[in-house]
């Protein structure tokens, strides 16, 4: 089952894709794709529904975030060993979790905004894991009981005010825009193996990523039972699981988003984003 | 203004302090204590309400997270030259920013609960600043009227997850009930100067943190400006702006929390906080 939520900015509305691949409205079934909507039991109702009963929604619609009201945004850093490698960086025992700023995210197709003194903004495709009921303390072989589906992230970085400051990486995760996820939240019932996903990444069409989740260091399971030893996991929240190697400070010479570029990117199954990069204004 | 928010978990109303101290109830007024409620224009009309027309509440009730529907719960470490210092490492010459997830969020007095596995479990008093309007990329001179108020915040960190594992210290900052906020966000009318409050901590009777903002190394305007560079802030955010000295990690030898631990904490104005600490259950 393909969820989404369409519309205007701050305005969006539940709906899904019927079998035609059609947008048709939820939003006389549930309030929004967001917290309680994404149980393991109102996801089975959702699934039981016959969608050419629903309004079909005609023309052009923006799509926007596939999850509402998204509680934390969690992302894990280094998760393919040979991005590690293009990172200059160890492969690490353990999961890196650090947080993006719910407030970066936006839909799939809506432009991506190079922050004010950023030269170094870059990309990175990832599989976004979206929970579905409270996990906490949960084993490894459960764990994917947890995840209600999962969609296409893009955790836009800046490389300078990740690693070149002091302290901590969030500084270069959480500036507007810099989290589109979408176009849709896919049902677990269509990801048979979170594992074995082709993901890739074009800028201005170059394909700089093209990578599988296959060769993830730490997998969803695992991802999902770990974090849920440090902190609760609520419905809604995203895990973003690392991105496979072709980011843009890891070419020789590095090469970044500028005003202008235009990024593709997208997932087996998961569907496909499509930004256009512009600059902060005014520039100073 | 003290605005407070009362009853069960999960299902707290909006409320405030009378002249003498009294809670009176603001549901007939506001929603909750969150979001746009936080804005000037609203903190205005909060503020030129006569609180003796609103309902009073009797009886005793529990106190809650002063502030609903927070958005980031964002934190600045090493904040305090001298607490710098008794963890063993410098002084930043940036401030050093990271995140506890929302979901460790409690009221004042509520229960701690030592994580499973923890050994190393600590306190920090800290001054919270609460956000009242959308701020991105504002100048340090206009910062503070991005401030809706203030709250005592206390930082639980598990000293052996944030920095004994690999990565980020998202991870020994985010447990469930890692962060209590409140008794009351003090609206800036009170707070004549958010840099000279003396705030202080004691576990047990033995007074550990005493300390004043005025040794802050980044003090409240700086950090409003400087962390909206980075990412966009809005309404009902919470900055923590650091731990004078006195964690548990700085004594000689190191001291940390443990079932049947009681703490205290407060900031001068902005009121007390008494936690009960508790071990995960079961024990395994």
């Amino acid at each position: 089952m393909k969820l989404l939520r369409y519309g205007n900015k701050g305005f969006e509305r539940p709906g899904m894709l019927d079998e035609a691949g059609k947008l048709r409205d939820l939003s006389g079934v549930v309030p929004d794709i967001a917290g309680a909507v994404l149980s393991p039991d109102s996801l089975k109702s959702l699934l039981e529904l016959d969608a050419s009963t629903l309004p079909m929604v005609d023309g052009p619609y923006r799509i926007g975030p596939c999850v509402g009201g998204v509680g934390k945004f969690i992302c894990i850093g280094l998760n393919y060993s040979d991005h590690a490698a293009e990172s200059g960086m160890a492969v690490p025992k353990e999961p890196v979790v650090f947080m993006k700023a719910t407030s970066s995210i936006i839909g799939p197709d809506d432009d991506v905004m190079i922050p004010r003194d950023s030269l170094k903004t870059d990309w990175e495709v990832e599989l976004g894991v979206v929970i579905g009921k409270e996990a906490k303390y949960v084993d490894e072989a459960d764990a994917l009981s947890y995840v209600a589906g999962y969609c296409v992230v893009n955790d836009l970085s800046e490389r300078a005010f990740q690693l070149e400051g002091t302290g901590q990486w969030v500084k270069g995760k959480s500036a507007d825009t810099f989290g589109p996820i979408g176009p849709w939240l896919v049902t677990t019932d269509e990801v048979s193996d979170p594992q074995s996903l082709r993901l890739w990444l074009e800028v201005d069409g170059h394909r700089f990523q093209d990578g599988t989740t296959a060769t993830m260091v730490f997998g969803v399971a695992h991802l999902v039972s770990y974090l849920s030893r440090y902190m609760s996991l609520q419905p809604g929240d995203i895990i973003s699981t690392g991105t496979p190697p072709g980011v843009g400070l890891g070419q020789k010479p590095p090469v970044y988003l500028k005003a202008g570029s235009k990024m593709k990117l997208g997932i087996d199954g998961l569907g496909e984003q499509a930004q256009n990069v512009i600059a902060y204004w005014p520039q100073i």
